[in-house]
């Protein structure tokens, strides 16, 4: 026998035990069903798409770098890193086939190449969401938007705890920019700074070097507020205008835990209106374990008619494996669903195990059954206490004579002789 | 403006409606909970293993043929081909984190590198479900999980129709080739005949070509049947007798549309003992739609344990696909699961319109509102018309002074002016 392989995920993949696996897929299951009752419906697009399609780019070195890519036949082509490109490419694909607005959501896994790093992955799950109208959409659906997203984090409370959000806003900026007079470049530079805020020591000084005095005007919005610049320019005031009627639809859709922080700028290129991000209450230092905005143009590359879009995405393997870590999430919940076990004493029983397991998996009732019969009592009663099951059912000579069963409650040892009829009843009621 | 990207997924890739993914969806959902109640818990391993996980061998051109394969840094790497290198590499590497018998599923996309044909995709979703000890397993778990996999296939019967199993014997042709006296050699040549039986023009002339006289004794497996060759040697009549007592099993188990072929083999170099292979009765041309065995080492190329399993895999988008190529599954109830549609007359009746919205949602009823408030009334009823949602709510100033609803029947055109309550109270019954 040669050398052993490695039983390790390469670095950057992740790999979950099966309890955090159904808390993993609890959440997402939950959070999905409240998209799916806000009419979204899923798409699962492939993974891999054409290289043209994921990217603009000729510099191959580059994007072999950051991507997965390899080339079959003449087609190069590589794993998608978002959801957005997928998504742009079918709904040019499909605009005869699809009513709009169209709603979608999409839950799937993402692949980036570069190095790992702690809490950046190079597969992962991502969940994206996003309703798109031809040439036009109303901004009503942006409030609409967030307010579907805080639900389907609001349906794993109990496992994350609380959101909050964070609203920024691109036109106030532009109207900003513009009011201060700054160059294209000058704006572009700011931008940056603005995006990368929090992680600067000296935010003041960086904005003073790439715009002099007019720094000043830039560190106002954030001590004095953006209300503060009201009838300085009609664009400002429209901008102004935008926010405070965004907050107002949100307190409408019942989202109370939105505030105004123009620090926040989604670094995407595409986004040209409001923009947003999502906290989790407790455990701030994950950073935005979602966000999302409104842009103009999400198909030009595939087609010529006008798509206009607003679209989230949650980080979802980041922010649970996150919390998986550093065990901020209690998985008692889901040590495990096995409601009984049933355990033949010996190989004369199986047949009536066999009987036994089949009617009450018929009543949806979890059962697992330990059929290795040779082995000790001793280890078929430990098999039902390590799996965790919280009633397991011995079968033997006994039982299968009398057509009755033996139950024993896992937790308390207490025995009980009883009906397959009363065992149903009793175990369909345990959760 | 460029020339526009490409809008069709690669050749070989599944891209799916919305009213198809709904259905694909509803499949996958039903199979899984069968397995959830059978005990199985869900493993969502990485698409992407280590070049030496995925393959022995050693000749790239041919690996990098068959495979999506990449090199990062030193490091080769590849996308999984099917669930069972994953699920060997990770039992390995918890062996003590587990319980065994460990019994786990997955439903996962795998991925083949070759020119894709009609029916063969190089990416496909494959559900792998395995039960696995250590050192020993009792054979009763190989009837279990054929049962288990048949009651997967039974929950979607009104989409994909019944199911029919054949059963195969590895024990039955070793046996049988030892009693025959054929060389190790003849033995593998004839496995290989048996495999490709029914697409071989001439079966009996190939047989003949490679044992001569023998080949007559093949034959009469097929034409007298197996049974007919009991008290020939004490192999066969053990592997008779296991192939007897496992009908019994599936007949026990609730079973009754399995029957032994032992034209089935599996191609698969792994299994040792019980085959099988499931069948759609009403789409035979489809082919065996999913199918598995018994394997006596899981891992032993990962660990020095003996990990003995019993597994199946069910080729999921390929059976899904066929169906809805020859649209032999009624989508019907899958064309729209909106309840209802809420309609806003004009921008003033958007924050009631939101509220409704919100509390419709919040009692678990699918709403899509229509935002665009600027359009014709005629569009927005028309959408409501086009998405097929069951109900349309009209929200003018009447509904927002009076806190009435307008709901519309959109099949039968009835309307009516209700309390919220009551609105409520009707759609939750709709399904």
């Amino acid at each position: 026998m040669g050398q052993l392989k490695p039983t390790k995920p390469l670095s950057g993949f992740i790999e979950l035990l099966p309890v955090q696996q159904r808390c993993f897929d609890e959440c997402a299951e939950r959070m999905q069903q409240v998209l799916k009752t806000a009419g979204f419906s899923r798409l699962d697009l492939p993974a891999i798409e054409r290289a043209e399609v994921l990217t603009d780019k000729d510099n191959w070195d580059e994007i072999e770098t950051q991507m997965f890519m390899f080339q079959k036949g003449d087609t190069k082509m590589g794993l998608r890193y978002d959801g957005t490109v997928g998504l742009a490419r079918y709904v040019s694909g499909h605009l005869n086939d699809l009513i709009f607005p169209f709603r979608a959501y999409q839950f799937a896994r993402n692949y980036r190449g570069e190095r790992p790093q702690k809490g950046r992955y190079r597969e992962f799950y991502q969940m994206d969401l996003d309703i798109l109208g031809i040439n036009e959409l109303s901004t009503n659906y942006d409030a609409e938007i967030v307010a579907v997203l805080a639900r389907a984090y609001e349906s794993c409370r109990e496992f994350i705890g609380g959101i909050n959000i964070r609203i920024g806003s691109r036109p106030f900026w532009n109207a900003f920019f513009e009011w201060l007079g700054l160059s294209e470049k000058q704006s572009r530079a700011v931008f940056v700074l603005i995006d990368k805020k929090d992680k600067l020591d000296d935010f003041n000084g960086a904005l003073t070097e790439e715009i002099g005095d007019k720094a000043v005007e830039i560190i106002n919005v954030f001590s004095n507020g953006y209300k503060s610049f009201l009838n300085k320019s009609i664009k400002l005031d429209l901008a102004i205008n935008e926010i405070d009627e965004f907050i107002k639809q949100l307190e409408v859709l019942g989202i109370k835990n939105a505030k105004i922080d123009l620090g926040i700028m989604r670094g995407h290129a595409y986004y040209t209106g409001l923009v947003f991000e999502f906290f989790l209450d407790n455990f701030p230092s994950i950073g935005a374990v979602g966000g999302g905005g409104r842009y103009e143009d999400l198909t030009g590359k595939f087609s010529k008619t006008k798509i206009i879009g607003v679209g989230a995405a949650v980080g979802f393997s980041r922010m649970m494996v996150a919390l998986f870590e550093d065990d901020k999430i209690k998985l008692d919940k889901f040590e495990s669903p096995i409601i009984v076990s049933v355990l033949p004493m010996d190989e004369n029983a199986v047949p009536f195990t066999m009987s036994i397991l089949t009617q009450l998996r018929a009543a949806n009732i979890v059962t697992i059954p330990y059929l290795d019969t040779g082995k000790k009592f001793k280890n078929k009663i430990e098999f039902a206490d390590k799996i965790k099951s919280k009633f397991s059912i011995i079968i033997g000579e006994d039982e299968v004579n009398s057509n009755m069963l033996t139950i024993k409650d896992m937790m308390t040892g207490e025995q009980q002789k009883l009906s397959l009829e009363s065992v149903i009843n009793i175990l369909k009621k345990i959760k």
